[in-house]
C-alpha cells in the first residue's frame, strides 16, 4: 500500500464535508450549451471534485504566473499521461478504491466528478504505475454483445464483491450535480455589493477550473494515445478557449495534432535508407489522410466517443466527435499552428493584468446572455473576434492597459522568432520583458468604457488592428473588419453581416445607457437584494436585441425581465438568415 | 563491421554467375495473371535471388519436412519480424549495401528481387538490429509533394556519394526478369523424357519459392505493424494457397488477423478494472469496425498499397489491396478460423506423400490453362473445390494413398480439439501418428486415373465426402456437390453451375483419351523435341472447352494448337453466365 500521506489525510478528513467548495472558489455546475449539436441532448459535466490533495489557495492565474503557455502545456501534458479516467459505480467506497489503485503506485491527485455516471480522474507518480494498472485490467466480458478489444486508459470499476454494499455510510459522498441556471446566477449576482465584485464572481464562477482543464488535457492525451499508435512522436495540444485563459465550464475541446516532432535526421554522404511513404499533393491532403484514418479510429474503437463526423473539406479540416465520458465536444485539427500562435498571444494578454481576462469573460458572457455569440457557425461575432475587441478598447484606454502586437515582436528575442506559412508570428514569450503602463481604471470603469467605445465606434470606415493599437481606414468592404493579429491580410470577422454588428453596438449602447442610470449601477439593499442591478441587469434579457433603433426601447423593471428569460434565449439561439 | 563470413563467402563467390538456379530448382518467372484486379496492368514479381547463405539442397518440403503448419508459421513470422524491405536504385553496390546494413547486426539472410524496381528482402538475426535501422532512418524530402510520416520497414536505399557510380562492374548482377509465357514452358515440358518428370518439372516451376513464401510472411508482417498499433497482441497469418503447399508462385496472399491473442485476465472477487470498449451487436459487425479502419490505414498510409477496397459486407468481410512492392494481390480477413483449419488439412495431406502436391499442383496448372478455375469469382470451379476432388480421388485408390478425415480425428489427442462456431474441427497435427498404406501408383498412372476417375462420377446423384473417403447420396440439388470437410452442412462448390461441372467433366474426357493415345503418352525423340506431348498436350487448347459433347471434338497436330493458346486463353477467362 504505497498511498501517499497527504491522500489519506485527506481523505480521513474530507468525507464529510460537501465538496462544492474547492480552492476557494465556487465551482459551479454547468450544463454543456450545446444540446443541439451533442447528440439532441443536454447533458452536464460536473465537476463534483473530490479534491485529494490541498495546495495552498493560490487561484489557478497565480499559481500558472509567469508560465509560458508553451511551458503550461508541456506540464500538463506530462501529467495526462500519467493519468487514467475511470467510471466508478456510484457506490463506490472511495478508500477501498484508492487502496486498490495505489496497489500500482503513489496517487498524486484524484478528484471524482459527474458525466452519464460518475467518473474519476486519477494521477499517479510515474507513467509505470499506470502501466502496471493496465496489466491488471480485464476485457469486459458482455452477453449478447460483442467489444472492440481496443485498449486504453478509459477503464470501469467493478466490484464483485457483495461485502462492499453494506459499506454504503462509508461509501463516496460525491453526488450528481445538476446544473445552475442561469437566472439563479444572475440572483446570485445582485446579492454581490460592486459592479467590480460581480465581474470577479462572474469569472470565478464560469471560468475553467482546475480540475476540468486536467480533464481536457487528459481527454487530449487519450487521443493522443490512438494517433500515436501511427506518429509515436507527436503530440496533441488543446488551443483557444480550453486554454487562452478566456474559456468558460463546457466550452469546446479544440484540438491540434502536432506532427513536427516528427524526426528524420538529415543523410550525410553515401548511402542512406530513406522511409517508403505514402505521398501526397499537398499537405492539406496529408493533413486530410492522417485525420480521416484517426477519425476511423475514434469512431470504431474510441470508447465513449460518439458522432464522430470527418469533416475532411473544411478550410480547416477537422474529425468532431463527443466524448460522452468527459461531456466535452471535440474539434481535432492539424497543421493549424497559426491557431496555437493567436492563443498563445490570448493566453499572454490575458495574463499580463487580472482586468483583462476579468473583462473578456464578462463581455464574453454577456454577448453570449444575447445571442450576440453562438455556438453554431453563422453571421455572429465569434468568441475570438470578441476578444480581440476586448484587447484592442484596453490598448486605446489613455494610458493603455495592455501593448500592442507589435510592441510584444519589437521584446521579442532570437529564439521566439516564428514564421508559419509567410506570417510572422513572432511575439515576446518571456513576460517579464513587458512593461506595463500604470493605469488603474476599475473593471466597472473598463466594463462601461468598453460598452460606450464601440456603441461609438465608427464601424463603417475603420478596421481595428491590434498589431498596431490603433483604427485604420477598412481594406475592403465588410460590415466588421478585425483584422487577423497574424495572417494580417485576413478579417477575423468576414463573417459577420450587418444585421448582427447592429445588434452588437444597439446592445453596447444600451448596456452603457444601463450602466449609467442610477437605478442599475448601485446595489439595491442588504443581503435579501433579489432586485437585480448592475452586471445582473446587463444579463436580462434586452429590450434592443431584435429592433436596430434604440427609440423602441422601453424600460420595464429588471425583475419583470427575468421571466421571458430562457424562452428569449432560446429563439435569440436560432440560426439567423445573413 | 558485423556481417557474417557465410555471407561474405557467398558474396565473394556468386555475383558473377546468373542467379536464375537456386536450391537445385529453377526459379521461375511469372506474371501475375490478374492484370484485370491489379491496376489495369500486369506486374511481374521476378524473384531474382541473390542467395546470399546457399543451405544444402533439400527442397523446402523435405526441409519443413514433419513441421506442423501452425509451427511453421511460428518460426516464419518471427523471421519475418526480424527483416526489412528495401527498394534500391539499380546500380546498388552490393557490397556496400550489405557493409552499410551490417553496422545495424548481422545479415542473416538477404536476395533481392524485382517489382516495378529492385527490392531487397534482408533478414537481421535480432529484432533490436531492424530497431537500429529504423532508427537511422530518414524522411524523405520531396519537392512539390508531401508525405505521409508513417514509418514502416519499407524502406528506400539513396546513394548520396557520386563515387559508388564509378563500380559499376561489381554492381548487383540482378536483372529485371521477364514472364515465361506458358507456350515456352510447354516446349520445355517436352523435353522430359517422362510424365512422371513433366509433374515434377511443372511442380518445381510454378510452386512457391522459399523466398517468394518469406517474401509473403514479411508482407504479413509489415501488416501486422499497422494492425498491431491498436491490437499489440494481434497477429496476421497467411492461410490458404500461400501456405497450404499447393499455392502458385503469383497467388493471392490471403491473411487472417487473429485477435485471440489479446488477454485479459479473469478478475477475482472484490474490486476489478475493465477496460471501457467500444461494443457492438455481433463478432461480425466488430470485425467490421476493425478491418474498416485497418482498410482506412492501408490505404492512407501503407506505402506501396494501392487499390484498397473495403469489402464489408461480404459473408466474410474483407480487406483487398495490391501490394507493389511484392506484386502480391491481398486480401485480408479477421475472424476465419475454419479458413484457417482447412488451409491446416490441405498442408497435412501435402505432406503425407509427395506425389499429393505434385498432383494437386498438376490438376491445379491444368484447370487454370482450360479456364475450369478462374481468378474471378463465378460459377467456376475454385482451387480449393479442386483440391477437395484431387483429395477424394486420392483417398479412392484401392490402396489409398491418404487417410479420410474422420480417421486423421480418431487419431488427435486432446491437444488437437478444436471446435469453431459449433464445428468439430479436429484433426491430429502429430504427422508422426500417421500410418500410411504403401501403395506405389506413379504420377502418370495417378493422374490418367484422376480424369478417368471424374470423367465417369455419377455427378448427378452423389455427393464427394472426404470426411469419409467415400461418395453420398446429394443432401441438396447443386450441380456439382462437395461436402465442406468442417462446416458439413455446407457445399463447397455451391457456385458451381452445370455449364462449368460439364465443361471440367469434358476436359477429363479429353484428357483422359489423350493419355491413352500412344502418339500422346511417349516422349517424341530427343532433346531436341519440339512437339507437345505427355502433360504438354494437356495444357494445350482444348477442343472441346466449349461443347459439351466428345463427338464434335477432331483432332489436329498438336503443334498446331499451341499457336491459339494465348488467344485461346484470353477468351476462357472472360465471365461466364451462369
Amino acid at each position: 500500500m504505497r498511498l501517499s500521506a497527504s491522500v489519506l489525510t485527506a481523505m480521513a478528513s474530507s468525507f464529510a464535508v460537501c465538496r462544492l467548495h474547492m480552492r476557494g472558489r465556487v465551482v459551479l455546475v454547468r450544463s454543456l450549451q450545446k444540446a443541439d449539436t451533442f447528440l439532441q441532448r443536454s447533458i452536464g459535466t460536473d465537476v463534483a471534485a473530490a479534491q485529494a490533495e490541498a495546495p495552498p489557495r493560490d487561484g489557478s492565474d497565480e499559481k500558472d504566473g509567469c508560465k509560458s503557455l508553451h511551458a503550461l502545456q508541456v506540464e500538463r501534458q506530462e501529467q495526462a499521461e500519467r493519468s487514467v479516467l475511470i467510471n466508478c459505480q456510484s457506490r463506490t467506497n472511495e478508500k477501498k478504491f484508492l487502496k486498490y489503485l495505489s496497489n500500482h503506485g503513489d496517487i498524486k491527485k484524484y478528484f471524482f466528478y459527474e458525466s452519464y455516471g460518475l467518473y474519476a480522474v486519477v494521477e499517479f507518480a510515474k507513467r509505470e504505475n499506470v502501466a502496471s494498472l493496465l496489466e491488471g485490467a480485464v476485457i469486459p466480458s458482455v452477453s449478447h454483445e460483442s467489444t472492440v478489444p481496443f485498449k486504453s486508459r478509459l477503464l470501469s470499476l467493478r466490484n464483485l464483491s457483495l461485502v462492499d454494499l453494506s459499506n454504503q455510510q462509508s461509501g463516496l459522498q460525491c453526488q450528481p450535480q445538476t446544473t445552475i441556471p442561469i437566472n439563479e446566477f444572475i440572483q446570485r449576482l445582485s446579492k454581490e455589493e460592486s459592479i467590480d465584485q460581480q465581474i470577479t464572481s462572474l469569472t470565478e464562477a464560469y471560468q475553467l477550473t482546475e480540475e476540468n482543464s486536467r480533464l481536457r488535457f487528459l481527454v487530449c492525451s487519450l487521443l493522443k494515445d490512438i494517433a500515436a499508435a501511427y506518429f509515436p512522436e507527436c503530440t496533441i495540444k488543446p488551443f483557444g478557449s480550453s486554454v487562452n485563459g478566456f474559456g468558460k465550464l463546457g466550452c469546446d475541446l479544440d484540438m491540434f495534432l502536432d506532427l513536427d516532432g516528427i524526426s528524420g535526421r538529415n543523410p550525410k554522404s553515401g548511402l542512406s535508407l530513406e522511409y517508403q511513404m505514402k505521398r501526397a499533393n499537398s499537405e492539406r491532403a496529408v493533413t486530410q489522410s492522417i485525420l480521416s484514418v484517426i477519425g476511423e479510429c475514434v469512431d470504431q474503437f474510441g470508447p465513449g466517443c460518439v458522432g464522430v463526423q470527418k469533416i475532411l473539406n473544411a478550410r480547416c479540416p477537422l474529425v468532431r466527435f463527443a466524448h460522452q465520458p468527459s461531456g466535452f465536444q471535440c474539434d481535432l485539427t492539424a497543421n493549424n499552428r497559426v491557431a496555437m500562435k493567436s492563443t498563445e498571444l490570448l493566453y499572454l494578454y490575458g495574463q499580463l493584468d487580472p482586468r483583462v481576462r476579468s473583462l473578456v469573460f464578462t463581455v464574453r458572457c454577456w454577448a453570449r446572455a444575447h445571442g450576440v455569440t453562438s455556438s453554431i457557425p453563422g453571421a455572429w461575432i465569434s468568441n475570438f473576434s470578441l476578444t480581440v475587441m476586448v484587447l484592442f478598447f484596453l490598448q486605446k484606454r489613455s494610458i493603455p492597459i495592455i501593448p500592442t502586437l507589435e510592441h510584444l515582436r519589437d521584446l521579442a528575442g532570437p529564439a521566439d522568432k516564428s514564421v508559419i506559412e509567410g506570417n510572422d508570428c513572432t511575439f515576446v514569450s518571456d513576460f517579464s520583458k513587458i512593461q506595463l503602463k500604470s493605469n488603474t481604471e476599475t473593471l466597472e470603469q473598463l466594463l462601461c468604457e468598453f460598452f460606450e467605445f464601440y456603441a461609438t465606434f465608427p464601424f463603417s470606415r475603420m478596421s481595428l488592428n491590434i498589431r498596431k493599437g490603433k483604427e485604420q481606414n477598412k481594406p475592403e468592404v465588410a460590415p466588421l473588419h478585425i483584422q487577423n493579429p497574424f495572417e494580417t491580410s485576413l478579417n477575423v470577422s468576414k463573417n459577420v453581416n450587418a444585421t448582427q454588428l447592429d445588434r452588437f453596438v444597439a446592445l453596447c449602447q444600451e448596456s452603457s445607457w444601463l450602466l449609467q442610470q442610477r437605478e442599475t449601477n448601485t446595489p439595491r439593499g442588504g443581503a435579501n437584494m433579489t432586485t437585480a442591478w448592475g452586471l445582473a441587469t446587463l444579463l436580462l434579457p434586452s429590450q434592443v436585441a431584435g429592433i436596430k433603433s434604440r427609440k423602441k426601447r422601453r424600460r420595464e423593471p429588471a425583475s419583470e425581465r427575468i421571466k421571458g428569460l430562457l424562452e428569449s434565449l432560446k429563439n435569440k439561439n436560432q440560426p439567423k438568415t445573413s
